[in-house]
């Protein structure tokens, strides 16, 4: 049994080595135009939000292993009371009058260690372009900049990202990675000497192999650095 | 009219210059031992839930004009099931039985600025430290460990607790905000090499007046640090 008034969306990131991109499904609609939304659904009375969250996102896009963290509860009275949602909703839930509040969850990958497929009422699913956003059902954008900016928090302080990169790695990698999260573009002198005076990185002794240009220094995370 | 299902539970961390404290109530119990828990309460139908968390915090504490955030959703199907917590639940809610999904929220606040007192189903409020928390109920020492958590990764990032300190204040003063918050003990000259090597402070050309011992150098937050 669903519970109507909760559910979980889920906020998935996507990193191509260049590009931040967010997962998004087309939902089947009734004939109308085409909507868009993050895959999300209620949460059943016999499990956990966890669970629900990690259910969802599988049931809807066939994506599983991924390390799922709360970014945020919304549950203003009028998020599921908008107008241009109301034909999805009667057609979708049993109560569509319901006062719903969505636990949202978000989640970095390495875009090619995963393959998104649709299933259940998602009819299509896609990775977007996180800075090219179509408009969304609900309150789902409003759900995605909460998580973007959670995201942009976690990778400016070096607590996730890590493994989007190879395990040796070039700074101009790293600062891609950087650039791409925090829509940002940093010098590359002041890059660099940040990275190392802060101890991010460990420079290793190897450079880089196969590359046409002059091969640039190889580094590696520094596990051990703490913020304090 | 309340939703049944949905909760805010307020996580009040106080600063005394000293020692980190936690905002407890005790409940009005049936007849039976003494009940600590957090101040919270039941969402209602027509607030969103930051609303509800501020209005609750005020119902049961009488305080206002804290900076309340989001520290997480707590949803497992068993946390208001404890046959500890029944007796409660059958005397001060409607349907005892239903699954409870609680939204918390957590502030730092200056403990001299804010006088709590008792009101609504609270029988007593007061400041506990942190270390040293007893018995709560339902899942409340949970939502305090998770909130805790979240402070000190805010507090490590200097994101928060510039406000817990005077606007000038000496590195011993700094040190002992963030040993007490973070339970850790820090080598003096590390800690402060580290303060200053990452800019986190301001040495300002004034020393401390009115102390016995020798005045020591004052500092202030340097609010242009960028992490990044």
């Amino acid at each position: 049994m669903i519970n109507p008034n909760i559910s979980v969306d889920c906020v998935v990131f996507g990193f191509d080595g260049q590009n931040l991109n967010l997962l998004l499904i087309e939902q089947k609609d009734v004939g109308q135009m085409r909507r868009f939304a993050l895959p999300g659904d209620h949460v059943d009375e016999d499990e956990n939000l966890d669970e629900a969250a990690t259910r969802v996102l599988k049931e809807l896009t066939n994506l599983s292993g991924l390390y799922l963290t709360q970014s945020g509860a919304f549950g203003d009275i009028n998020r599921v009371k908008n107008i241009k949602d109301l034909p999805w909703l009667k057609s979708n839930r049993q109560n569509p009058e319901a006062r719903v509040i969505t636990i949202a969850y978000y989640a970095l990958v390495k875009m090619e260690d995963f393959n998104p497929s649709a299933s259940s009422f998602a009819n299509r699913v896609f990775w977007q372009g996180v800075y090219d956003i179509p408009e969304l059902a609900f309150d789902h954008s409003k759900i995605v900049i909460k998580a973007l900016d959670r995201l942009r928090q976690e990778v400016s302080e070096l607590r996730v990202g890590h493994e989007l990169l190879s395990e040796k790695f070039t700074l101009t990698q790293m600062q891609s990675l950087f650039e791409s999260i925090l829509n940002s573009s940093f010098d590359k002198r002041n890059f660099r000497k940040k990275a190392l005076n802060d101890s991010w990185v460990i420079p290793l002794d190897e450079k880089q192999t196969g590359v046409f240009h002059k091969p640039a220094r190889l580094y590696s995370w520094n596990k051990d650095r703490q913020s304090i």
